[in-house]
C-alpha cells in the first residue's frame, strides 16, 4: 500500500475502533443490557460517536485524503477506499456535530422507549420520540439534498447508491401489479396451516445452534443470542453475532430467523480479514447484505433438497414439535403463502408487500403528506388494501419494527431489493453447479464457497452492481425475482 | 462546580466514555465473545486505550488541571478530583505511550492463552506470555519508583495507597503466626464434608437470580452472566454486571460466588450517579471494593440469621441438592474450614493463606528471586507449607487465577485487606443496629442502607482510611479480623 494510504489507514483505524465499540454496545443493548442503563449508556455513545465524527470529518482526514488522491495508479482497493470515504463525507459533512451526537443519544434512548411501547401496545408512548427522530432525519436529509433532490432520496441513496425513487417507484409498482393479484389467487385456495406444534425453548436453542453450524456459521468466530427483533452484528470478521428469537409455539419462526441472520453473518465472516479496521471492512450495501440473508433463508432454507438430509435429525432434536409431522408436511408449511401481520414472519410471496407498505409510508412521512399521529391509521389502511389483513394491535402493526426507533429511514426498500438480488444470484449459481444435488448430500460448502468467491470476500471493494455484473454477467435485473415468485406460487 | 472544573470534566468524560467501552469489552470477552475474536479485538482495545491515554496525559489535561489547582476553596469533591487525577498521572506519565498500548494488546491476548492453558493443564503454554507480562509490569514499575522504593511497592501502592510491604509484611506475618496454627488445630478435628449433592444448572441459575435480588442487587440496573472465574464489571451505576460460575455437583460454590459478586455490584449500584463519567465514579480502592464483596459473602452470607428465612425457599428451588439437607447441616457445611486448593472456593479461615502464598510469590517474582519457570514448583511448595495440600495439576494450582494474565500484580493483598476491613465495619455495624434480628426478618435493607450511607455513595470522593475513620471512629485496625477468625474457628 502506498505511504499516503498507510497514513490515512493509521488515522482512520481510530474511527474504525470506535465503530467496533459502538457495534458491541448495539449488540449488548439489545440482548442483555439492563432496562435502566440506557440513560447513561446513551451519554457514553454520544461521546464516542462525537469522537468518531471528529476523526472522520477532521482536517487531518481531509489532508490525508487529498494526498491520497494525488497518488498515481491507485490499486482497486485504494480506489475503493477513496470512494467509501467520499460517501461518508457526503453523508456527514453537512451535519452539525452537536446534532449528530444528539441524534445518537436520541436513538439510543428511543430504542428503549420503542421496546416498552411495543410491549404495552402503546403507540402514543413512542410517538413523540418518533416525531423527534423523523424531524432530525428530515433535517439531516434536507441539509444534504442536491439540486432538485427530494430528502427521502438522500436516505435511499445512502442505503443503495442509485436506487432512488425513480427506480424504486416502478420496481414497487411492478410488485403491486404482479404480486397483489397473485396473492389474491393464492388466498382463494389457501394451503391449510399445520396445527400448533410447540417445542420447549431449550431444545429450540440447541437445534438452532446445530442448524447455524450446518449451514456454515462458524462459532469460533461468532456467537448467538436472543432479542425481540432478530438482527446480526459484526464487530469484525472474527466476531460476528446473531441475535435470534424463539417462540415456544412456533419453532419455524426461530429456524428461519436463525437461517436469515446466519446468512448475514456468514457474509461478514467470509470478508477478507485484511479489511478489518479499514474503510473496506464489513459488508457492502444494505441490499447486498439482505440479498445474502434472503439467499440462505429462501433460496436455500426453503428448498426440499436442503431439508431432506436434515429433517430426521431435527425431528429427533425437537420431537415435541416435529415427530408427528412428515417432511412433506413441513415443506408445505414453510412454503405456504398467506397474508399476515408481521414482516419478519412473512413468507416469500407477501414479504415484498410488507415492504411496499413501509416504502409508501416513509415517502409520505418525508413529503409531509402524512403525520406521525396519522401513521397507525395509514398503516392499517395499507395492510387492508395490499394484504387484506388489519392489525388488531399496534404491537403487531406500526410498532413491530425496530428500524424507525434507530432512525433507519430508507432502509426497508433494501429488503425487497435484497430478495431480487438473491433470486438473480441463485439463477446464476444454478447454471454453474448442481445446487440441489449438493444440498441433498448435506454439503453446504459449495454454496458458501461460491458466495465467498464472488461476493463475500470483497467487503466494500466493489459496488453491488459491479459484483452482480461480474458474478452474473448482467446488471441488476428484477425479472428473475418476479419469475421466481410466479413460478413458485403461480402453480 | 467551578468553571475550570467543568471544563476539565467535559474534557475527561471522553476518557471516561472510552473506559466504559473497554469495560464492556472486558465483560463480553469473558462471558460471550468467540474464541478467535481475540486477535482483532485486542487491536481494537489497543487503539481505544491509546486514545484514552492521549486524552488523560495530553497537554489539555495538564493545562486544565493547572487552572483547577489555582481555584480557591475547592469543594470536597473538587479536591477529590485533583487527588484522583494526580494518582492517574503518577501511574501513567512515565509509561511510554506505545508500551502502554502494547501492554493492553498483550493482556487481551494473554487472557485467551491463559484460559486455554488452564483448560489443558498446560503451564508451559502460558509461561512465555506470563514472562512478557511480568517483564512489562516490572519495567513500568521500575520507571515509576521513587527514591529507594522497590518496584513491587509501586504496584501495591496503586491498589491501596500506603499499604506497601512495610505494612503488609507484618500484616501477613501476623496471619501466618495466628492463622496457620489455628488451621492446624481445625485440621485435627475436621468437620465432615456433606456428601455430594448435585443440582441441575438451570435451577441453580434461577435460584441465584432470586438470591442476588434478595440481598439487594437491582436487575433493572444490572445483569448476570457466566464465566470461568467470577467477576463483576460496572459500566456505570445503572449497568453493573455479575459474572458467576455454577458447578452441577457443588451448588454452594455458585451461591457464594453470586453473593460475593453481588456485594461488589451493590457497591457500584449505590454510588451517587452524579459521579458517572467523572473521575469520582466507580468504587474506591481494590481493598475497599473487596471489603464490600466479602462483607456480603462472609459477614452476611454465612450467618445463620441470613439463611433462616431463606433456606426453605432454596430447598424448594433446588430440591435435588437441598431437600435432604437440614438448615443446620447446610450452615455447618458453609462455615466449615478445610485447607483446599482453589482460592475462590476457600473458606474464611484459609482464604488469607491463599493470599499469603501469592503475596510471597509476587514479591519474589519482582525481586528476581524466582523465575517464571520455577513458579509452579514454588507455588506447590508454599501450599504444602501453609495449607498442607499440594495441587495435583497446575489447573488447580498456579493457573487457577485470572489476575496475572491481565497484569494485575499487587492486587491479591487487597483480598486479605478487604476481609480485614469487612470485619472492622461489621463490628461497628453490630454496635449500631440489630443486624441478626433484621436478617431473621428477611430484611436486608438496613444493611444495604448502612453501607450506602457510610461507604458506597461516596465513590472515589473519600479515601479508604477516611471512610473507615468516619464510619468506625478509628483508622484501619486488622485486630477485628484476627479476633473474628479466632472467635469463630477457635471454638
Amino acid at each position: 500500500m502506498k505511504e499516503s494510504f498507510e497514513k490515512l489507514q493509521k488515522h482512520l483505524e481510530r474511527s474504525a475502533a470506535l465503530g467496533v465499540a459502538m457495534g458491541l454496545f448495539y449488540w449488548d443493548g439489545d440482548t442483555l443490557a439492563p432496562k435502566e442503563a440506557s440513560e447513561y449508556t446513551a451519554k457514553v455513545l454520544a461521546i464516542l460517536s462525537a469522537e468518531q465524527f471528529d476523526i472522520m470529518m477532521g482536517e487531518t482526514t481531509r489532508e490525508l485524503l487529498a494526498a491520497c488522491e494525488q497518488e498515481e495508479k491507485p490499486s482497486e482497493e485504494e480506489e475503493a477506499i477513496l470512494r467509501v470515504i467520499h460517501r461518508q463525507f457526503e453523508n456527514l459533512e453537512k451535519i452539525p456535530k452537536d446534532d449528530f451526537a444528539r441524534f445518537q443519544e436520541l436513538t439510543t434512548k428511543a430504542h428503549v422507549v420503542w421496546r416498552e411501547a411495543k410491549e404495552k401496545n402503546d403507540y402514543a408512548l413512542f410517538a413523540p420520540t418518533l416525531q423527534e427522530i423523523l424531524d432530525m432525519s428530515r433535517k439531516f436529509a434536507s441539509l444534504r439534498v442536491k439540486e432538485g433532490q427530494a430528502p427521502y432520496d438522500v436516505l435511499l441513496n445512502d442505503c443503495e447508491e442509485g436506487f432512488t425513487m425513480d427506480i424504486l417507484d416502478p420496481f414497487f409498482a411492478k410488485m403491486k401489479e404482479e404480486i397483489v393479484p397473485l396473492l389474491r389467487k393464492v388466498q382463494e385456495n389457501p394451503v391449510p396451516k399445520l396445527p400448533v406444534h410447540s417445542c420447549p425453548l431449550d431444545k429450540q436453542r440447541a437445534f438452532n445452534c446445530t442448524l447455524a453450524t450446518y449451514i456454515g456459521f462458524d462459532f469460533n468466530r461468532g456467537a448467538i443470542g436472543e432479542t425481540e427483533h432478530p438482527f446480526s452484528d459484526a464487530l469484525h470478521t472474527h466476531d460476528v453475532r446473531i441475535a435470534t428469537h424463539y417462540y415456544e409455539d412456533n419453532p419455524e419462526s426461530g429456524l428461519f430467523s436463525t437461517i436469515h441472520e446466519a446468512g448475514h453473518s456468514i457474509y461478514e465472516q467470509q470478508i477478507n480479514p485484511a479489511y478489518n479496521l479499514t474503510p473496506l471492512g464489513g459488508g457492502g450495501s444494505c441490499a447486498l447484505h439482505e440479498s445474502q440473508s434472503r439467499f440462505y433463508e429462501n433460496m436455500i432454507g426453503r428448498r426440499p433438497s436442503f431439508w431432506k438430509p436434515l429433517y430426521a435429525s431435527m425431528q429427533e432434536a425437537m420431537p415435541e414439535a416435529f415427530e408427528k409431522i412428515s417432511l412433506e408436511e413441513f415443506l408445505r408449511e414453510i412454503n405456504r403463502a398467506e397474508a399476515s401481520l408481521v414482516r419478519t414472519e412473512a413468507d416469500e410471496l407477501t414479504y415484498s408487500l410488507h415492504i411496499l407498505v413501509r416504502y409508501e409510508l416513509e415517502k409520505q412521512l418525508f413529503s409531509g403528506e402524512l403525520t406521525v399521529e396519522q401513521l397507525p391509521e395509514a398503516w392499517n389502511a395499507k395492510y387492508k388494501e395490499y394484504l387484506d389483513v388489519v392489525p388488531p394491535t399496534d404491537t403487531e402493526g406500526v410498532l413491530q419494527d425496530v428500524h424507525w426507533s434507530s432512525g433507519s429511514f430508507g432502509y426497508f426498500p433494501s429488503y425487497a431489493l435484497g430478495s431480487a438480488i438473491a433470486a438473480q444470484i441463485f439463477a446464476c449459481m444454478q447454471k454453474q453447479m448442481p445446487v440441489d444435488q449438493q444440498l441433498e448430500e448435506g454439503n453446504l460448502q459449495p454454496v458458501k464457497d461460491f458466495l465467498r468467491e464472488h461476493i463475500h470476500r470483497w467487503g466494500k471493494v466493489k459496488t453491488t452492481r459491479q459484483l452482480l455484473l461480474e458474478t452474473t454477467g448482467e446488471d441488476f435485473n428484477p425479472q428473475y425475482y418476479i419469475d421466481y415468485l410466479k413460478e413458485k406460487f403461480g402453480r
